[in-house]
């Protein structure tokens, strides 16, 4: 199946033109994302983690300390709200009341199971790393089977998801048009800075080429 | 008081050296966020909402239209979750185990409670406006009754709250400093790009000043 059924959760109600239900456009949004954040709940409380995350499948896996009281909380069956949010630009309307954000953003729902099998484990590690920077992991040192053992990896299935997206310029009122106001679109991006260097880098290490790539197709 | 008490809640039990509890340092985050993320809990489900807010004293304010079913959700005296997340850089360390990220998040816990006062109503929009971007509300058309009424804004007083900071170089295994892999920091930042004029725009309106400096002091 390319689309998830809009249900009572996921149902972009008002403005539905801006709701969307089909993998290509929510995977899309999931694998541009940098941070995702959890929702659960305990003790009847609503609960949030801000944290890194990697799409594969139909699937979003986080990773965590074994001794993490959150992660444990996710994983004993409880139901979970994932959101990515992505903020493309400041929408400068002619009225206050029309200014807006283009933006895009995921909702999902499932449940968080841990991942038990170590090749599963690795395999998730690996695709997280890619994610974040392509080549890294084939350049570092590998985790060893303490540092595997104290790494929690849990699974959300996807169970119901939708993308909420606004694009495109300004929507004023019709008589706004010809007020003497600057209006228009402000775009906003994540930039990468130029890499900081270890201090107790050892003497004749370059910049590995992957890196330099990584920041170069991120800036443009 | 210039400090939350930490609680069962907030209190950053795994890297408390990571935890903060001052005003200082907690409203300083919330104020250069944008976007923030409230959870709340419907028919026992986990649910988010990815919104622009405002700070104003000890609450945190967000504002959307009267008719959305979430916004009624959150006033109906429900707890709320409100997590503001700052991503700072990539720590790139000689081992996959020990890269992390430079970041600074706040979580809040407080109730929503929707603001009735016409003038407070008018107030925190205002603060909302100045604080996407400084000197746009004077230059627009302000917000008539009907506009005004079709608005909720929502106060939540900031009842509980920590802040969570990672910062500084990578933090590696000590037999792993002898290893050759190039380790640092890789500063993410958001950027603002080139302002897009409207393509309705009326002629000879040039860029507002207040909009140029903008940009400018956000990309330095």
């Amino acid at each position: 199946m390319n689309k998830f059924i809009p249900t009572e959760k996921t149902k972009v109600n008002r403005l539905p033109k801006r709701g969307f239900y089909d993998k290509d456009t929510i995977y899309k949004i999931l694998d541009e994302g940098i941070i995702c954040h959890v929702a659960f709940t305990l003790k009847d409380k609503p609960f949030i983690i801000p944290i890194a995350y990697v799409r594969t499948g139909d699937s979003i896996y986080i990773h965590g300390a074994k001794s993490n009281r959150m992660m444990n909380t996710i994983t004993d069956g409880n139901d979970a709200c994932i959101t990515v949010t992505l903020l493309d630009g400041y929408v400068l309307a002619r009225s206050i009341f029309h200014h807006s954000m283009n933006y895009r953003s995921v909702v999902v729902f499932g449940k968080g199971e841990l991942v038990e099998d170590r090749e599963e484990k690795i395999t998730v590690l690996r695709a997280f790393s890619e994610k974040i920077m392509p080549g890294r992991w084939d350049d570092v040192r590998q985790p060893n089977e303490k540092e595997l053992y104290s790494t929690s990896v849990l699974r959300f299935h996807i169970e119901e998801a939708s993308a909420k997206i606004r694009t495109g310029p300004v929507a004023d009122d019709k008589e706004d048009y010809d007020l003497n106001v600057w209006a228009g679109v402000l775009p906003v991006k994540t930039t990468f800075g130029d890499p900081q260097k270890d201090e107790q880098l050892k003497k004749d290490i370059t910049m590995p080429g992957y890196l330099l790539d990584f920041v170069s197709s991120k800036n443009k």
